[in-house]
């Protein structure tokens, strides 16, 4: 069906031509004289207003009704009402009906009642605006990358090992419900890959392989955790972008880190100004002096021993206790980048204890070389660190921790033969989507979100 | 650690400059007087030369070793031989050592050898020209799809439903391999999503929900087959394509896929000529010549009713017989496309019996809506179809295949509320970029594969 998407003819080049629009109609205003159909194809935020003179065109009632779906023919003029443009239809065809039980109407309805119809909750302004904010920051971030000369890898979701400490995994099997084995042994060995396999919590490890190669690679996939908690800013499945930058050290890579958090939100903020204007009317006031904020301040350092230091002098009863050696609590997270910092702050140098096994062990014989990103209103939205790039000094860090370092060969392999300074992060790509709408619950920047107990 | 990519430095811009650089070495030659050494980082495909005056320069042998990482300052002057730049080496420092049991050494080795060391196998020239081709091709199909407005969306991978007929699923579960249970209800009951779950073999119905607000969608993730076949072109784990476009009919969605397919080869072509030659000259005689004729040609389209006749025509003993209804063989698929089309084809109009329920029938009552794009050489690359519209119709094929309706109440709404005409495609991202490699194994476009038995 030849056509054109509305987001070109609201840029006005088509002024005084006679286009084909296909759409579905978002409200409509009906008299006996003029009916004004409001046309979204969601190719853009706004919406193209076509004029039905109804002396002139029969105009099929069914095609004023609120999600029906139609083709319409007409000329392109300035609109009657302010700068734009609008369409004088001379044919408006029906597409699809959609009856009065369409459960999208014109009153506002919350994001719980829509997170309901994830089918249909598409349609909304809300979601119009959250998906293509979306849809915007991943092309910025693979841009960002192959601007750099990075190269795009997918590491495995499907895995046998686990990247330690990172969360509870997911099973993969073929074998049915009711297998009845002897032994865990006799089970794996008959299942479809011959030994356990799960889904994947970071593509790290195997990052780290590609990065040894190519210097500079990033994942962007998904990863999954099958954590029992329902709570809003964490899904079993999410996306993760995971860069992995060899000849970079701790400083190093908290630069390309900053770099890119910027270079999304600017793309954002320039690609999607009538979402992000939406956004900051109806999600948070402010949302975009915060993001021109963020772009334009220089982020924190903190070391975490300055950190703990800030927080026990802090006039604050915070519910978790602060010492040296304890992880941050939200609550201290939320206290260090909104009262002190007020910006996004890299948390660095974390104590060895509560950090994993694969990070660059400082000098101080104490700490790592280890960095979270905290941003005000959100909490960690990147964990980084330079890897332990020598192999004696790695498996010393897994004997301790008890690992099975026959199941790390090739990791260690890494260090074997041409070591290098090599560092990396992952960002939770909803976090940021988060952080760039105002939106609150990770369940609304997610087409069908993963939770334990949730598939629908 | 400032230094310089190589790829920048070969470009020629650093010509007289003191640069530092760092990589590892790929082959060295020494002598008394001078060593020269050919030091890669992975950011392009070539090495730079660098050339150490051993008269004023203490070079330690360690750096001399293949695989080595190492950081080299100096001058950028043009090369001795050829047109390029080389590097006079002011100070060379040893990174990481590399002992002589490196398994990469200079000698040829066989893709087979390789593929035991995927966490190695990245440092060679064949998987260095892969990655970066792979990369650049999913770059281009991002910017392609974001030049033309379409939405990227990313569907979930892990699914209570299937997309009827695509192939057999993954079961992902946290229920230990030795739960007990009366009933498969009670055991699906207790696992973590309160009911079956899978993998998914296509975000298709998901793409569909998306493009009925978005009109042009694509989504680009891993897709799950477990099939227990061990063959050169499938893995249980690919990277998958799938745009979905409202307001497209058959024809329409050919032009996609068509335009689609040349953008990415073009942009590969254009993009990593030096790679392009190394897969010509060593993999595939003439592949540059074969991709430039598909960029230039104007893909060939048959009914598939047309393609029976010529294959029963056809002076070949198939295997397998053909009569109008039969599925296409491999053998039949590359007799069209190898002998008769010599270009990538679409076959259109399938009988609608060997095809999927969501395909939209075609009036003849007999055949519907879909089309395979079937490639010299690797057979099928994309699956495509316009989707039945109609509600009852759609009804119809559902009950035909006795599918359980209440299972796909968000598919049919799509229809009920609004529907209009749209199609979509499926890409196999492995699959092309075979095609473009001239790799004629999918383990080696893929960087942990994932098959029956085969997780290393």
């Amino acid at each position: 069906m030849k056509h054109i998407d509305i987001v070109d003819v609201l840029k006005g080049d088509y002024l005084g031509k006679e286009v084909t629009v296909c759409g579905w109609v978002r409200t409509s205003r009906d008299s006996s004289a003029v009916a004004f159909l409001e046309l979204s194809d969601g190719t853009c935020f706004s919406r193209l207003q076509v004029v039905v003179d109804k002396a002139k065109l029969t105009l099929d009632p069914e095609c004023t009704r609120n999600g029906a779906s139609v083709l319409v023919k007409g000329e392109i003029v300035k609109a009657y009402r302010g700068d734009g443009v609008e369409l004088n239809a001379t044919a408006v065809c029906l597409l699809g009906a959609c009856p009065p039980e369409y459960p999208i109407q014109k009153k506002r309805t919350t994001l719980e009642f829509l997170r309901g119809i994830p089918h249909l909750r598409l349609r909304t302004n809300t979601f119009n605006a959250v998906f293509r904010v979306r849809s915007i920051a991943a092309q910025a971030i693979h841009r960002f990358f192959h601007e750099r000369h990075y190269v795009y890898v997918n590491t495995p979701l499907i895995t046998a090992s686990d990247c330690e400490g990172a969360g509870e995994m997911f099973r993969v099997t073929t074998q049915p419900y009711n297998a009845k084995y002897e032994s865990e042994e006799a089970y794996y060995k008959d299942d479809f890959f011959g030994q356990k396999a799960g889904l994947s919590v970071s593509g790290q490890l195997e990052g780290e392989v590609a990065a040894m190669a190519f210097s500079k690679i990033y994942t962007f996939g998904p990863s999954f955790r099958a954590e029992n908690s329902n709570t809003t800013k964490h899904l079993s499945e999410f996306w993760h972008v995971e860069p992995e930058v060899a000849f970079a050290e701790l400083p190093d890579i908290i630069e390309i880190a900053e770099e890119m958090i910027k270079y999304v939100i600017s793309a954002v903020l320039t690609e999607c100004p009538d979402e992000m204007t939406f956004f900051d009317n109806f999600m948070e006031k402010g949302l975009k002096d915060k993001l021109y904020n963020v772009v334009n301040s220089k982020f924190g350092v903190l070391d975490y021993t300055d950190a703990i230091e800030i927080l026990k002098k802090a006039d604050v009863n915070f519910n978790y206790p602060v010492e040296w050696g304890c992880d941050l609590q939200t609550e201290h997270e939320k206290y260090l980048t909104d009262v002190v910092m007020k910006k996004p702050v890299f948390v660095i140098n974390y104590p060895k204890e509560i950090k994993s096994f694969y990070m660059k062990q400082n000098a101080d014989g104490k700490t790592v070389a280890a960095t979270d990103l905290l941003v005000p209103g959100i909490g960690e939205i990147i964990g980084c660190s330079e890897r332990e790039a020598d192999p004696e000094k790695l498996l010393q860090a897994m004997k301790t921790r008890n690992m099975d370092i026959g199941a790390y060969k090739q990791y260690i392999d890494l260090r074997t033969f041409g070591s290098v300074p090599h560092s990396g992060f992952g960002l939770g790509f909803e976090r940021i989507v988060m952080y760039m709408t105002g939106i609150e619950n990770i369940r609304d920047v997610t087409l069908f979100p993963r939770s334990v107990g949730n598939i629908s």
